[in-house]
Formats: structure tokens, sequence, C-alpha cells
């Protein structure tokens, strides 16, 4: 089967120019299939502050009321996804980025209230895998924003780390695929402050017991969640690391690879 | 030929949410293939001004410094054409929203400095056929905001008018096609006090008169002459009229009619 790579980048490589050139020409050098997933980084919130819409975080998560859901509507599918797009092209990559309401590329339902009411988040239902499977053979290389809709006419803030986990588990029986969480730091570390102390390799029952440590905590635990869905989904490999060493990743020689 | 209508709609239509619904509405009733390109309406402007961002605006022309080329990919590319896609979605159309950038569909260049600067202004160059074949024969339809970029890494704020003739031109190898241009008005109005002076039929002598008489002017000038640029280049008819009206435009009973 062919290889395709799903890349998920997100935290501060999206707010720092340099670094995201580094990873966007390290994404430009993939040989094979590839789709790029992601985040927001700090530009929202800033416009949400210059804007005077209060921001509500509930264990780390945006709550995301109408007027929010404007502002990561205007700031991931707008700015920062066409941005993208337009460094890729200029790096001889044909990109074309897309919102999941795009070619009804991923369908989502708003997230139902149990003890929060998260507002306009959607829970990703259905992935398009023949609008993908078309575009990656029309030589085309996708720039996912995590926005998705309802198929009533809403649109839904969706967490882009399970965007990427869902399209990488449903396109297994397309492609050999290989997922790769890009962000801030060098992997999984035992220290937070120390990068040195990479864990290299993570299987199921290292992570139970880091996580019973509290070594893993706050937004690591759904990430590596998500990498082992796509693992138990047949995805081939999941590596986490330094968005910008992208190229070192997809080699295995940095980050932190999660086995099942 | 197969039919293929290029919709462009723009003014006030984009902020009204009940007349926007009424075109999107008779948009996805249309038979045949469509690409719907829009424009930008006050939101831009507003959210310039609510960022502080100041707005020169030189002959009825947004000149685009680098804080503007922000709020509109932001706008334009981001929030309304999201929502376009995310409402024909829900009205049973497999709408896809793109730019310029994505896919490579329009190449455009910075315009030169002559007398004025306009900033990060693009003129068209190239229209990506091939795509938009690949795409419309997947039957999708297009849902075009008014940014193109230039190969380079640099998007550019581009004139929606243009975009639906340049397209309009192109396709007319692989199509036989209709161009409207739906606005706030009826059509061309010898009054634009009375929407009754209407025009029903426009040729080039009329146009010239008119215009000698300042009847027509402002943007009404470069909205027509591309309606020319368009029947010159093959486009089988343009008709300008009131968006909401769309159905009634495209069945030539309501509008201005431009003819050779």
């Amino acid at each position: 089967m062919e290889k395709l790579y799903i890349i998920k980048i997100g935290g501060n490589i999206i707010d720092n120019a340099h670094l995201l050139t580094k990873c966007l020409t390290a994404f430009s050098s993939i040989q094979g299939q590839a789709i790029l997933v992601h985040g927001g980084g700090k530009l929202a919130t800033e416009l949400a502050t210059t804007m005077g819409i209060e921001q509500t975080m509930v264990a780390g998560r945006r709550i995301t009321d109408e007027a929010t859901l404007k502002v990561v509507t205007m700031v991931y599918a707008g700015f920062i996804n066409k941005n993208i797009v337009a460094q890729l092209q200029a790096l001889g990559v044909n990109a074309m980025g897309l919102t999941g309401a795009d070619g009804n590329l991923i369908t989502a339902h708003k997230r139902e209230v149990v003890n929060i009411d998260y507002g306009y988040v959607g829970d990703v239902d259905v992935v398009n895998y023949e609008l993908i499977n078309n575009l990656l053979s029309s030589a085309i290389k996708l720039v996912v924003a995590p926005i998705t809709h309802d198929g009533k006419g809403q649109l839904l803030n969706t967490n882009a780390d399970t965007i990427a986990q869902k399209m990488a588990t449903g396109l297994t029986k397309h492609f050999e695929v290989h997922l790769v969480y890009g962000f801030e730091m060098e992997g999984v570390l035992t220290d937070l402050q120390d990068p040195t102390t990479l864990i290299g390799f993570m299987n199921k029952v290292q992570y139970e017991n880091l996580k019973a440590q509290k070594i893993i905590f706050d937004g690591m635990i759904p990430k590596i969640d998500n990498a082992f869905l796509a693992l138990e989904g047949g995805v081939r490999s999941v590596i986490i690391g330094k968005a910008e060493k992208l190229n070192q990743l997809i080699n295995s020689t940095a980050g932190t690879t999660i086995k099942i």
C-alpha cells in the first residue's frame, strides 16, 4: 500500500514564522501522500481579546460561544490555513486548504452538554474518504483547519488532534498511514523542564504507569489517547515531537514513538 | 456543451442573513454546473475598525496594507466563505470553499505602483482550469473567496468581479458559460433612486452613451467593463441584478442583460 503521512502541527509553531517555515519545508520534502492538520496557536485568543470577547477555558479547553466561533473560523480557516497553503505553494507543493464543511470533508455533531456546555464544539462523526482519495490522487496535499460542520449549516470548533487521529484511522483501508503529532516539546518527557528526559518509545503499560505517577498530565493525556486510538485502528506508526524537527520525526530519529 | 453558471454576489447581501439564505437557496436549485464567487461586505471594514486598523479608500478601492490583508483573509476566506459553504451543504449542495492559493486555483501578481500604491492587491494572471474541471466533474460546486496568491507565498486581495469574469472567460472552452453579477440593486438604473428605471437590455453603444452622460458612474463602470470583457471572451450571457432574485436573473426575468 502507498504511504500516507498525516502531520498535525499545533502550539507555538503556528505563531512563530521561522519555525513554521522550517516545518513546512520539511513537509514539502515528504515522499508519498501527505495531509497537514493544523491547530490554532495564540492568535485566536489575541484576536478575541482585541475584539473584547471574553474567553472561558475549562480544563484547558476553550468554551466556544457564537462570538468565539466567529473568531476561530476567521483565524483557523482564514488567516492560518491560507498562509500555510500560500507558503506550501511557494515551496512547490500543490496544497489545498479545507475545513470539514468543504466538500463535506468532516461531519460532526455539537458536543452534548453533560456537566459543561462547550458551546459550538464538534465531535467528529464521519470523514469523507472518497473526497480525500480523489484529491490525493490528483497530487494535491490537503491542509485541514480544525473547523467542522454538522450538515445543517452549523460550523463547529473541533480538536485538531482528534481530526488527525480520525482521518488517520479511517484511511488505513487505503494507505499505510503514519501519524505525526508535532508541537513545541521534544516528545514525552519525564521532566518537562529537561529535554534530555525524552522517552524514545512508550507502550500502553508504560503510559498507564506514567499517568498514574502524574508524570504525564493535562493536555498530553488526550494527545496520547488519540495516539493509541490511531494505533489500535490500524495506523502503522505514531510519533510525537517537536514540529520543526519533522524530518527527524518521520525518520524516528527524534520524538517519542508510541507503541501498542 | 454543458452549461456553467458563474454567480458573483457582493454588497449588502453578504451582511444580510435573510437575503443571503434566499440567494443560496436559489443557487442550490441551479441545474448544471455552478461556481459562486463572493465579495466581502461591510464585515471587513467593521473588523478593521474594531482592531484599530485605519482603512484608506482611493476611488472606491481599499488600500490593502499588511494588517488589512490579514483582516480580509480572515473575513473573506474564513468567516464568509465557510459560512456560505456550511449553508450550501445544509441545502444539499456539495460546496467547497477555495481561495486562489488553494490547489493553485488563481495566480495573480501584486499590482504595480503607478500613481497609487494599492498594497497587497492582486491582478489575476492564471486560472487553473484543470482543477476546476476536475472538481466540477466530481459534482462539487465551488465557492470562491476573493483572495489570490502570487505563487511566492504572498496572498493578495483581489476584486471579486474580476475573478468571476476571468473564470467565466477562461472556462468558455469547456462550458457554455453564463455569468450573473448579483448585488443590492435591480440592475443598471437610469435613476439610482427609482428601481422602475431599470434598463432591461444594454449594448456597448448604449453603455458608452450612459457613461458619457454620467448616468453610469463609480463602481458600476468596472462591473460593466468586466461584463463586456466576459462577452467578448465568449461568455454566452451576462446579467446584472439583485442577488436575492437569482432565479429570475438566471431566467432573464429580472436585472439588466448586457449585450455586445
